[in-house]
């Protein structure tokens, strides 16, 4: 019935008709209803799955309900709420940056991992390993104050593409993921992002475009000093790793900033494992779930070999944890917002 | 007025008089209607410039409009929420765990600082300095579970006694600023507490006695680790500090954890310093506020020369940066709420 047929209905019933079957349509399971909630997931097993779940807790009468300050769902947010494919996003800003610096630089023309990246040999990149990414990490994200650094974050969104979609990278964010953040809020959930990403690199878009203030994002850090420069009051960035939010960090993560066990936890790769593992195991209701990318037509294909955001132990432990694995290709109707006119 | 006269007067003038009242009263400035507001709060100057901070920054009409999203208010926990004397009160949970756990450790009976706790010689436990505090830490916060912690301080706190007032601690937490609390809230803002005490100290109580959730509780912390035991995911705590949120300690605690700037600070202590300059440094409207403990009748009265929350250069620089300072005696009207019967 669409809302045409539904209106005229209602005038030939008569007002106190209208609301009686407005209690009964309220009234009727999640399943049937499914299809107005939404709307960017295909009706199916796992969309009821989700939508079971958040009834169950929010309904006053269940012996499964939740009580709103108990309401914590936890996100990852590379291959979770956005894409990470070709190479997180973080590093795209990371290799933008390193090219943008390379004048003020020119001993890098000769010193990996710079040499590499300014010749364009991502192979070259990869070669230097962990230890070339935390020099990129120090060039690039230490030595500003933070609001320096959001700035620089800020105006790089503000003008990179992504090399396949050519579209802004926080366009590439999913429909399905932010209908569900939002209707998690709807239901009284607190919504978090737990990325392995810096904190202060999500948080910059957080807000405007998942609805998740700075305050709720948990991520990997560097160490940071208060300091007084010419009366003004700034955090200053250090060249060294603080927290890394990634598998076993995320739940130390979760513990340190949230300080109580989500009910709700949504990863893509490996790296969320712990955090699905730690959010499922408690008694009381819980639902993990996960993001399947087997969609190389709408976004990419990959899982159990990928370097980036390889899933593997989550494929072959998610049925018998009881996780719902989203296949990105039959539960997806959408998968990016069409672009702004 | 009171409201029996209120309730006559509304009577002689029927109900739409009444209203126009009402509405009249609500448009009132808010020197003079502050007396409804933050009962335990005595009239005057300071309570005065509290309430029309709050009420400028929620005016959607004046230039100084903070939207709610920004209205963040930052408050210190011991001295400020809660008195910290004789000793701070994770400092008697301390010592109270030495004694406990004793039985389990003859060796305690010749080892300092633990000889000293167990013999009552607190000049010896101080006379440990630093590595004592940090012995004490090891062996009362780390070695068990985030949730045993959290259950040992629960218990701890359902049983022991202040020395002077003989009542819970939790019940030596201040009306005036749990009211603001609430008042703030009522406003749109978003309270969090910035406490030097341990976080996971401060969250077992801080929804419960304060109406602030745990996360939003930024504290100083210990190492964590998350682990399986038995099937059973758990995060445990090591016997290593990771993070001191005191002094310059703050403003990174607040911008690690929360990532935006206050816009309200409340501090007692120098080592809330550097709290309040970050926060009321920035451009926009801003309240610096410091309890200022001279109410030695009713709780204590230290500054310049305590050992426990010296503050020397918050008075010497109140008046220059435009901080409030908080008199206990003469602002607040009550200390402490009364016993629960």
């Amino acid at each position: 019935m669409d809302r045409l047929q539904f209106q005229s209905a209602v005038m030939r019933m008569g007002r106190a008709a209208a609301v009686g079957l407005v209690l009964a349509i309220a009234a009727l399971p999640a399943t049937v209803r499914a299809g107005e909630l939404l709307p960017s997931w295909n009706d199916g097993a796992n969309k009821a799955r989700i939508v079971s779940f958040v009834q169950t807790v929010t309904d006053p009468t269940s012996r499964s309900f939740v009580p709103p300050a108990e309401r914590i769902a936890v996100f990852d947010n590379d291959g979770t709420l956005w894409t990470e494919q070709p190479v997180y996003f973080q590093l795209a800003f990371i290799l933008d940056r390193v090219k943008a610096l390379a004048p003020q630089h020119p001993e890098w023309r000769t010193q990996e991992p710079f040499k590499s990246v300014l010749v364009g040999d991502l192979a070259g990149v990869a070669a230097s390993g962990e230890h070339g990414l935390l020099e990129m990490m120090a060039a690039t994200h230490a030595g500003m104050t933070t609001d320096e650094f959001r700035t620089i974050v800020s105006d790089w969104l503000a003008t990179a593409r992504h090399p396949r979609f050519n579209r802004p990278y926080t366009e590439l964010t999913y429909a399905p993921m932010k209908e569900l953040l939002a209707y998690l809020r709807a239901n009284g959930f607190k919504t978090f992002i737990v990325s392995g990403g810096g904190v202060e690199f999500v948080r910059v878009f957080s807000e405007r475009v998942y609805g998740v203030p700075p305050e709720q994002v948990v991520g990997s850090s560097i160490r940071t000093k208060y300091e007084v420069r010419g009366g003004k009051p700034v955090i200053a960035r250090l060249p060294e790793m603080e927290f890394i939010d990634d598998k076993a960090g995320k739940p130390v993560g979760i513990n340190r900033y949230i300080g109580r066990l989500p009910i709700l936890a949504f990863g893509n790769s490996d790296g969320d494992f712990e955090m699905l593992e730690y959010t499922s195991s408690a008694p009381g209701p819980r639902l993990g779930l996960i993001v399947h990318h087997d969609d190389g037509e709408r976004e990419y294909a990959y899982d159990r070999k990928s370097s980036v955001g390889r899933l593997e132990r989550g494929l072959d432990e998610a049925a018998q944890r009881g996780w719902v694995v989203v296949s990105m290709k039959s539960d997806w109707r959408t998968v990016y917002s069409p672009p702004a006119q």
